[in-house]
């Protein structure tokens, strides 16, 4: 087929899911490339309640002859490095497959229009750019016609957002950091299927703080320079939270992923800490959500319930479904049930709840601004939804 | 002289100062000897403003034959472990004497009345053990005729409370962690005396805390036993900022004094963070403090002011008295004139006041409940003044 009079548009759809990491990653090894300091590991969410829908298209009609991207509605900046980064790495590799195949579509020297929208609240303070990149790179994979090879994928994703890197697979996933100065090795592989352990859930206290100070990308670099304790974490304290994660999800054994969950938390937010200045992203809120896990725990006389806190306030709790009784009852006794978010389970569990300092139930009822119940789930999926439509019109809904 | 009929009350008074860590002690490796995991120093604070006085009597005619401490008015528990440690070290060194000079009256074998008052609010949430043991021990010391070297009797207060053994020095006081078993070297030196550095000034923000979360005596031993990060702390972070320090001091650099005493106080509630379960001693309002010292200092162009935190929620703020207009005025502003402990000069030290961020503003405003000015004192001062009367009546006011 020649393409010179090829007037099509050409289109993919995918959603992605966010992930929230169990063992962090905090710390650039290279700006540039996104190669971290430590390997992490997370758990991807279910794209029922938190997802990004992303449609590449692209056609030698889509004038001006420059790459787009829509994001919720509105045009969104690409000139950023790590956005280029990741169109030029998937540009080169359609490249060599029409290179390979003379026959194909001129895709790699089109004009790229991206378009891409959230099913959850963009102000809520969760991390979108994992979600948005995963969308971005494995929409425009299928688009090109890459193979589907998702650590490959990975690579790219990576130069976007590091933690975009863990959003290309479903259930358990670790992104190694690898040794390769070029980055070729730093890339996310499953540790196991959402199958494997679907039972795992969460439940995310979305709290509304002020504004966030630092962003997670400086942050993590003045952590690096300036942190005493933080070597000491990338050389003793990951790699042994890694490897204890990863046996408690090969084993099923909540009691050690909690543990070494809220251990790796409390060790990221340690050296956040330590950064001279020190950067602060718990608040209040976020210690009385500790010290309500930490009760739950202590009233089932087991370890049923983790927290972890990313570059935020936010507290995500999992816990496996059996213990939902335990875990919701008392988030839903202390919010109420008028809060947004709660689903039907959450208000049919049953009185459990667990009594909790007056202080700590007044700091969590005053500062969480909704609620969002979630799970294990799936990788990014393949969709006839489109957000371009064949006549290559964005739709803006 | 004969000791057989002697019936006169012998009596001692002394006053003691508080002081405040700027590399900070956290961690015992022997809990009975309260030997520490690491070196810390200290700028004793002005006994104008805080000072607890002690007066320490005996009497044969005190009966029952039973050492008492009355504390605030209050009769205070001597039973326990680290009082008795101090009582006893102190009798033997008494007993020593009375052998080797038999004229001595036995001081050794009468009860101890021991009575104590603080010149500050004892709910402030000040760590008023270390100025309460170093007073109980100096006068202690003083009523049976001990040889006056403090760094001696260092080596008693420390069993009385760690942190007690530096109040027993003015200015500018290391605690030397030793590395014997018996912690016969684990004692308090003299770095600098006040008027090597008189320009140091400190003011407290006393935040109104809902209670302390967890004792700094099981809190330490829990950070040495779960956190990961604890060991670099002590095994490199820490005798780098006590070599930093004693510099700063040693060359009157008050902007490395403020790097090093910010980036210990960090290093130390890192540390706290990553206890399992951790340990908050900040809240929000302590992170909005430091918030305004990083703007103090942002708008002087140089660091200027140095906050740092013990185990509870109250900030610290050093400053040199040159730039009190600076500091003060800030604070004033954002705490208003009607707060309690603001002395004459903060009123008039003219505006200078640095605009900060509303919600930090608000966060300090509404979280201070009152403030104390002082700056470098001297240490534990004989007195007339007594709480035991000659007729052995303690004194209650």
């Amino acid at each position: 087929m020649s393409t010179t009079d090829d007037k099509k548009v050409y289109r993919a759809s995918t959603t992605a899911p966010v992930n929230i990491a169990v063992v962090k990653y905090w710390g650039k090894r290279d700006a540039k490339l996104n190669l971290p300091t430590n390997s992490s590991l997370s758990v991807t969410l279910s794209q029922a309640d938190l997802r990004t829908l992303t449609t590449a298209s692209c056609s030698s009609t889509f004038a001006p002859a420059q790459d787009s991207l829509t994001l919720n509605g509105a045009a969104s900046d690409i000139s950023g490095a790590r956005t280029q980064a990741c169109l030029r790495e998937l540009r080169t590799r359609r490249a060599a497959l029409e290179a390979a195949d003379p026959s194909l579509p001129k895709l790699s020297q089109w004009p790229l229009r991206l378009v891409s929208e959230n099913n959850f609240p963009t102000a809520a303070g969760l991390a979108s750019s994992a979600a948005g990149f995963a969308a971005l790179v494995r929409a425009t994979a299928d688009l090109y016609g890459l193979p589907a090879d998702e650590s490959e994928l990975s690579l790219v994703a990576r130069q976007g957002s590091g933690s975009a890197c863990r959003s290309l697979f479903g259930g358990y996933v670790a992104w190694r950091m690898g040794s390769r100065a070029d980055g070729t090795d730093s890339r996310a592989d499953l540790v196991a299927p959402a199958a494997h352990w679907p039972q795992m859930r969460a439940l995310i206290l979305v709290v509304s703080a002020a504004k966030k100070g630092v962003s997670s990308t400086s942050g993590m670099q003045q952590t690096v320079a300036t942190s005493g304790l933080f070597k000491e974490r990338i050389a003793s304290v990951v790699p042994a939270n890694m490897d204890a994660m990863e046996a408690a999800i090969r084993d099923h054994d909540f009691a050690k992923f909690a543990e070494v969950t809220m251990r790796d938390s409390n060790s990221f937010h340690a050296t956040c800490a330590d950064t001279y200045p020190p950067i602060f992203y718990m608040n209040d809120v976020s210690r009385a959500a500790v010290r309500a896990v930490e009760a739950v725990n202590e009233k089932a006389g087991a370890t049923i319930a983790a927290y972890t806190f990313d570059a935020g306030p936010n507290a995500v709790i999992y816990y496996l479904e059996k213990d939902k009784a335990a875990v919701l009852s008392t988030f839903y006794e202390i919010l109420g049930a008028e809060i947004d978010g709660w689903k039907e389970e959450a208000r049919t569990v049953g009185a459990s709840a667990v009594q909790l300092d007056e202080a700590v139930t007044a700091t969590i009822k005053g500062g969480v601004s909704r609620v969002i119940m979630t799970g294990v789930g799936e990788g990014p999926a393949k969709t006839e939804e489109y957000l371009v439509q064949e006549d290559g019109t964005p739709v803006i809904r």
